[in-house]
């Protein structure tokens, strides 16, 4: 295998995009990301999407994204693995680089959730449920993880009030993040008295249905610098699964594709959590990022909250979470999420990140979950030597 | 990178299964090509799919997939290029093994089509064409090709009726496939008298919806005699895109993607069309069965429906096509077909094709079309040696 650098990077602020379609979106990160790298072509596009079909009325995605952008001609595909649909464009823009058989490929997430009514969308996102077994009873999306939440709080005699730490932090960082959809601090008192959604998760604990696209431009190592005067390595890249179904887990407080992914990126880098320096992790729900951050192995079980309170999880803490803002603040739509995660990564290992920097990051860890923990795709990325 | 060999290869009977489920059908396929390999692991599951969200309500089928076959945790996603998903998928899983990252991949395509009216299906498959240039006007996806086929006719004055010997070859194929979903030969008479569907595209020029999954899978080709004594080898395989958007072609009668995914795998292989012993070709209409010979070399521009009238495309003729009965009568669901066309290719070339084996084949080419043309992947096979 080639060892793989990412030398580009695009996005788009998250918000309800009501004037952009679909491929403007892609079209806007790509070419952003295309500009950064310096190249004007490449061998390949990725789209990691979720829900085109379902909301846009549109498949084909990647021939569609690569014509718009000028590409016309390029290998091209959509990939899907629910919420996890972009980092795993990502994972295949790694697989074919390392292959040797592609130079330059283009990993772009997006998704369009704005323009239809929140039953559709609610309906469209139960779909990386199982739907034989769990959506056949009526739980939606969130209901879903709402039970893992109670399990969670009942199970570790944890108050509600103590996941207040992970949308305050989320909100503090995005407020200095002009890419993020909510720029504005929140309180404990805010999250507290947050309209309850799905008891026990309440507004606040949820990430919103947004519009945006983020890409990166993928390359060999050994040519990277041709492009970039700083380009980031992928160290670890690993993709991993679970039952679709929560009730068909040994354990549903426990994300063990998250574990998995985690533990493959681990070993791929040579690395462990001692020695990554920030984590983009996947808070669709603030339970969602408790979690994560124990499959990850930064927190022992029934602790993650704790690292919440304490301010482990700030900038400046411990284990920085979600630096620009997370799915919480800076948005989440749904397929685009990953890549998202992938290029605020790259942003703090360039030193790109600016009120939201880390001191001397080195190596950052994204972690990227499709269903209620199905799918699970976490990538280890390292500075420019 | 690392030469890639198919060491097993599984499939259901396409038909309307009605009695089994998406996952089921895609189990089916999947375990039948472990067996055949002689593998109880693997390293990923690569599921092409294009419909699963518009017509099952359930995306995220990478996971389910993998957990329903027993794989649970393994990497896993879904790739989707319209109706080119299934050798989408089989590219994806070719890059993968390539790299050296994974040793034995699994690619399967599934469909599951017909427990929906077909109003719903008709509007599912137009999200292949362009949903804001297109579908907007009305057009659903035969449409689109009844007018690429009018064109075709009045540009080279070629008769409806020259258009037979394509369905009447595939129907003659599909009788001796225990797999096919019409095991019924076709007369010219037939093919006159079909009922009209859009016009000039009657029931006979048309594909089936149907339900289906076929299933290969992948390793290293220095491993692959350990787990089969005739692996086949993947000597070409190639990904290339058009415009989803007919209209935004510069020639409607040429399918450019269909041609530079053919040029890209020639090159790889080292070959050209005089090579190749048949050509599993992606007949979704009679008129994309003539583009696709063209595009690929193996016809001049205007003359495809001439080998088919003079024989040349049947079993024993100088270039066979759809040699176990094709999209037109093996049954076309839709994420699934790129995959049973590489299955048929390795049953031709391990011998395995019964009353439908083509003598002496060597090389085999399988071309694989989404949308009018927008997504084409071409691999070329090779027999053990």
């Amino acid at each position: 295998m080639r060892d793989v650098s990412i030398i580009g990077i695009g996005q788009t602020k998250v918000a309800e995009h009501w004037e952009r379609s679909l491929r403007h979106l892609a079209a806007d990160a790509v070419m952003a990301a295309m500009r950064d790298a310096g190249v004007e072509r490449a061998d390949a596009l990725y789209v990691g999407n979720m829900l085109s079909g379902e909301l846009s009325g549109q498949e084909n995605l990647g021939a569609l994204i690569a014509d718009f952008v000028g590409l016309r001609g390029i290998e091209a595909a959509k990939i899907e693995a629910a919420c996890a649909s972009g980092a795993a464009a990502v994972r295949m823009g790694y697989l074919a680089v390392a292959s040797g058989l592609l130079d330059v490929v283009i990993a772009v997430g997006v998704e369009k959730m704005t323009d239809q009514g929140s039953e559709i969308v609610t309906a469209a996102l139960a779909t990386a449920a199982d739907a034989d077994y769990e959506v056949v009873n009526g739980v939606s999306f969130i209901s879903l993880n709402a039970l893992i939440m109670r399990r969670y709080m009942h199970e570790y005699g944890i108050p509600h009030e103590d996941f207040a730490g992970f949308p305050v932090n989320a909100h503090k960082n995005a407020a200095t993040n002009p890419n993020a959809m909510f720029q504005s601090p929140i309180s404990l008192e805010t999250f507290k008295r947050a309209k309850m959604i799905a008891s026990p998760i309440n507004l606040m604990d949820s990430s919103p249905v947004a519009d945006g696209a983020a890409a990166v431009v993928l390359a060999p190592s050994d040519l990277a610098r041709r492009f970039q005067a700083a380009p980031v390595r992928i160290i670890g890249s690993a993709n991993a699964t679970d039952s679709l179904a929560v009730h068909d887990r040994h354990d549903p407080l426990f994300l063990s594709a998250a574990a998995l992914s985690a533990q493959k990126a681990y070993r791929q880098a040579g690395l462990g959590p001692a020695d990554v320096d920030f984590f983009e992790l996947h808070d669709a729900f603030s339970i969602t990022a408790a979690l994560s951050l124990e499959a990850a192995g930064f927190a022992e079980r029934g602790q993650a909250t704790r690292l919440a309170k304490d301010g482990e999880i700030s900038l400046s803490g411990r284990i920085p979470v979600c630096t620009l803002g997370g799915l919480k603040a800076r948005g989440h739509p749904v397929g685009a999420t990953g890549v998202y995660q992938i290029v605020e990564a790259a942003q703090q290992l360039r030193g790109q990140a600016g009120p939201n920097q880390v001191k001397n990051a080195r190596i950052g860890m994204t972690q990227n979950i499709g269903g209620s923990g199905a799918a699970v795709i976490t990538h280890i990325l390292a500075a420019a030597e």
